[in-house]
């Protein structure tokens, strides 16, 4: 069951609109929306109401990221003590990784960030992923990066109740990516490594251009994006978002 | 001159790719953007250095909005005392507009912000703009709107040196626009009223949809966006966007 509305329906010109226009069982137009098809002369098309889940759809689930840290081995001894492990608190979308119960303080030029959450397991590197917005409170303005690509990025201090860490680099702004097991993107017709775009469907119809794609069997279906990213789309975790299908032809009406 | 990087010739492809690239005197390719147009046979064009100006080539300059207040008269008086004139502090870009020297405090239900910018002059209504991100702070979640619509948005309370406002509606996150005189809309071919694509042209390539055009004598040209987007957008005021034509063919390679 949908709202469709007009604002929702002008979205959807970039890809060209459905014609006939498809709805199913349960879904609802608001009047503006209705008039926006019959004054294009595009009529419906009920479909009966199944469980056509979001794959072959286009549609992917978001995931909004917040500010935080994957720690190395020997940071996660620095910043709790020799021998610590982290205490999982709850699970992520991507397999295995897990929001840990302990947090850190980021300390910047200008300013710090409280009670940042570290993301389990451990890893090779630690990397500290913030917004732009963070950037502006710490004094610090990395460069919007994928996970792992930490050359030349500035670094940054991390306190933990047991000790700190001055970081000489490895701080970011994620770059958005889609992740994706094989048979998602398969699904999807996606490959790894794919640049598409990506478009919100809500009160802020934004398209993320040149998303990447990332395939892996750890990989779950999800569309990683930061807070800014999600505010100024006006996106929250859960929500979902459609790709807009390659060589499509956009259309403004 | 400009630095043409991969990432920005990426963003191109949206609009299809100028071929010949035209290049004006001094502008400067990186080496993966000289090889990312070679791989696709496309040849430069070199122009002329020439004061082409933004109009001819599409872009928009980009005014970010941080939160702010617009008052009616009779506010000002509650909140700074009986017949209070505000003080110019900044001209804005649209004529006659100007950020006073003022600020309020911002009240909500879990938060409040400090510090926030009067713009002046007085309106028939007061009207806050904040962002989503201002919003969590605050603990209220306006609708996305455009400036002055602001039947059935919520309230805020207005704190002053001399007293304060409990305003039972004008809250709003504003929707991004376009302002433009009628000169100005005339040689980019807008009109008033228009639903236009806006791209960022930076590291984060995003593109505004269904943006709306304003024109006006009272205006000049400018890509209004909030904080959030500003940063989603990794854009800074004084910085360009380009219109993406209407009917323009989308190709993604």
């Amino acid at each position: 069951m949908a709202l469709i509305t007009e604002t929702y329906l002008r979205t959807q010109l970039i890809k060209g609109l459905a014609n006939p226009f498809p709805v199913t069982e349960g879904d609802k137009l608001t009047p503006a929306a209705a008039d926006f098809l019959k004054e294009r002369g595009i009529p419906l098309q009920r479909l009966a109401s199944q469980s056509s889940g979001t794959l072959s759809l286009n549609l992917l689930p978001v995931g909004v990221s917040n500010r935080h840290v994957h720690l190395a081995p020997h940071h996660i001894d620095m910043l709790f003590g020799e021998g610590y492990q982290l205490t999982p608190l709850r699970e992520l979308s991507q397999k295995g990784q897990f929001a840990a119960v302990e947090t850190v303080t980021l300390k910047g030029p200008h300013g710090s960030l409280s009670n940042v959450r570290i993301l389990g397991p451990s890893r090779g590197l630690t990397q500290v992923e913030i917004s732009r917005t963070d950037g502006f409170e710490l004094g610090v303005h990395p460069p919007i990066r994928l996970s792992g690509n930490l050359a030349g990025t500035p670094g940054i201090t991390l306190v933990g109740p047991k000790g700190s860490v001055a970081l000489p680099e490895g701080l970011i702004i994620a770059k958005n990516h889609v992740h994706a097991s094989p048979d998602e993107a398969q699904i999807l017709r996606l490959n790894n490594g794919d640049r598409i775009l990506v478009q919100a469907m809500g009160e802020r119809p934004v398209i993320f251009a040149d998303v990447i794609v990332r395939v892996s069997p750890q990989y779950s279906l999800d569309f990683h994006i930061d807070r800014d990213e999600a505010n100024a789309a006006h996106l929250t975790t859960g929500d979902t978002v459609q790709i807009i299908p390659k060589n499509a032809e956009r259309r403004l009406r």
